[in-house]
């Protein structure tokens, strides 16, 4: 079994490359789809392509939907979604991206540490796993594909 | 047209009643939906009908579980989903609500302050109407049921 | 059987009222949904509503999504999409419930005179009835509730 | 990420091909698929194949049915449908093509001159992206896939 | 339970009537829907309403389009499609109608004589019950119902 | 919110019974549904109706499918599924339900004794709500409903 | 465009091959998809596979329910559905195909003499092109995919 | 045509191993799924990675909600789900397989001795195909694949 993996959420640290490279040590046949990491330019991509605008509203917009281009056809693409919650910033993205995936029948997995535990019970609540760690997201994928662990 | 609406999000303010009072004054033929109010029972009603669990997880994740049969058959039977963010907490489930909402094609309206305005971009793009105000909301319903304004 | 009838498109002259009247005339039993047909307020809602805008995109960019919840809930609480291309305006709006309405699987019929005809042969394509005047509109609807003509 | 871009609309200048060349100079991974662009023949096809017809209206039918095939199942391949909307011609297709893509679960990106703006703000209003040039397609679509612009 | 039942098929007979009067008798809480059941309406409705064609082809072609609207409506509204093979004609309509009505999720039981078991088996291998007569119809409809069989 | 609830598995106790009237002395607004639960009716319904069977497995292949209308209507037209497991018999149509329940996005509730546990941890695992008792139910259905416990 | 067709219908003359032979000619990238075509087996696969059966019924049934595995997965596969009604026999499978088809969202083509015209229509109706000739589906299958003919 | 078939049900006896070694020999092209085959490791696999758990309860929810990101994207890219039922355990999962599979449009194949069939028969009645050999599955496959038998 192949398998496409969508990395939503937090931007900020280098959990993507952590798990992709396990993955690939592993020599597990997954393709890692994943939304713009640069968070200057997800957030001006929509001006600088088309255009200024005054209003932060209309600039954040344009960038907000550019971006959800690629998001949406990523999560449609994909097998399992996993949804890091990180220390910082709201994330409500992140949220977001998780509520869109169950309502399309993906299979959720989750990321964060326990601080966040009771805030984010009503995704781990959807969630068909929820994990602390890259590790423990990598042997998931591990043991989902090849049905065993080492 | 008769609508039903799902109001979802903040529970510690009175923006529900405020909205269901001023329909019901104009005469709107309204539906409201809504999710459990009462934090405390929301909390716990898990663990008050099936017992109780001594980690907080499974405490969290019982009361979870149960509060998404409503929150979900809700969402599913609305035509639209109005989703207040509050000054308050984190309301990952708000924004997850917004998402499930999305893929489930009901037509989303937000209401925050503008302090939320960047933070809530990606949510605010796929929102057909963004409102500050409860007045604006109930002008956003009222205009969608009878096509005119007064 | 009862039928839920969306009347899209033009919204300068009276042939909605026209249809509506011979239909109640005939005591069928359909449930007319339609547009909002104030021309001036479809164009300026979303402004009055949620506040101005100082570039015109934006302006109609608001008006537009707020009428979309109308116009989306609409559709998919109908059976049947009456679609009336006149003789004045760009009219896309009505060519783009057309396909909106086939895509989730309503039952199209169009009305329009002769001089449309090449210009429209696409959406007449997908049409289950093509139709010049609004008493053969109403003898379609007759016909298909009743299974008879008088 | 792979992608598959259907290029809706206007026929009678060379912007698919301003796209398709740009998209390779930058060695993209994008499919493109495309109505029939031939004018004559994509009038004709339906009365040159299957037999002539007296009336216009047949004629047009049957052709209109036959590019419906190729047009139908190629948005049903795409990821995303750029539609253009040009200076000449009712381009009613183009309008369906777009509520048709917007029913089927794609992401819609105009394009268009300014003076088309306000006939367009219903499209417009479920666009993820609004352009006005070849070269802005090709940024949105390098973007998408790559996530970075150079 | 309430039923909603489409009575597909044969047109030259009163097998309609046998099922409503026997189902009326035992107050069985079901609507039933049907195509027109007028051959010679059913076969000139598209030409009276909407105008003659010199070719038999599109004469049928528009009054099959105008009874495809009420067809499609009733077999979506339905629980159940009852489809009976009579004696005479080809009777594709109805074939193609269980196809439909298959594909469309619903519960498909048919009604024909034993000389027709082999040309109809892949359709009865798609029904949940096989009939031969008009009281067996609506014991398995006040079955479905009740529960219960007197 | 007005709730259907289909009650679905165990046929030789009267825990079916036991929440309905539980739910009628709170006066809750739900329509149950439910399976015949007449153990040999139900077994016996396709031969009784349509002729009978030498093979035992065409005499029980009759009977499922007849019973299948039934049960699957039902399910389609709930919210809710309950899932009993008692303590006889092989019980693979209750679980059959579950799935069939899971995948056409229905809430699953489980009621069934601990010593079932393991052997129903994939079923479990899907559900929304996992009950012991009949009064369980009853209150997981109120709070649904109403949003409170008394 | 690469497409995928699936051949319905009669399976006494050579149609299929002289469609396959004159698209190799052409180059064209189609996959054809096709039930089986070997009469007697596809009678009889049932009880060969599975053991016998005294009435002619469930030998019918066994045979229909293996054969529709194979269509039925053909079909969903497909893009486009060829059905060909040729002389002889009920051919109420091929209408079923078509009923089955169009509730899929496939593309319709039909192929069939002038004789069968006033009895197919409800089924002409549906279909994007009506033919006569192998000659002519394969100039549609050549239009739709290269988007010119020679 | 190319076939995916998830092998589901039963995991202590070599079933799944006759039939890809029959396949295999027969140069069948079909991609076989299954679930983890290793009792013990699919019990545990949930506490191994994500942490153990006091309550069996628990233990059993995360192993169990693991598997099923596993089974249910499997069944999801299957064609064919082949379900056997075997001599011992409760053997729940393998019927919510096939309910799960139903309701997602699969084609079901069961495979289980005489002494189950009055207890199969519901899920029986939904097969597509009924063996009680892997050597019957194997020719079911073969001529599902080829269109023939040797």
């Amino acid at each position: 079994m192949k398998l496409t993996v969508y990395l939503s959420g937090e931007i900020h640290t280098d959990w993507r490359d952590q798990i992709k490279d396990l993955c690939n040590a592993k020599n597990l046949n997954i393709s890692f789809l994943e939304p713009v990491t640069n968070h200057e330019l997800s957030d001006d991509c929509g001006v600088i392509i088309m255009g200024s605008e005054e209003k932060k509203f209309w600039h954040d917009n344009k960038g907000a939907k550019l971006n959800s281009i690629r998001t949406r056809i990523a999560i449609e693409k994909s097998d399992i979604v996993v949804i890091r919650f990180g220390e910082k910033y709201k994330q409500w993205n992140a949220a977001f991206d998780a509520g869109f995936a169950l309502a399309s029948g993906k299979s959720i997995i989750t990321m964060h540490g326990a601080d966040h535990q009771h805030a984010l019970k009503e995704i781990d609540a959807t969630a068909l796993a929820v994990a602390e760690t890259t590790e423990q997201i990598v042997k998931i994928l591990e043991y989902t594909i090849k049905g065993s662990l080492n």
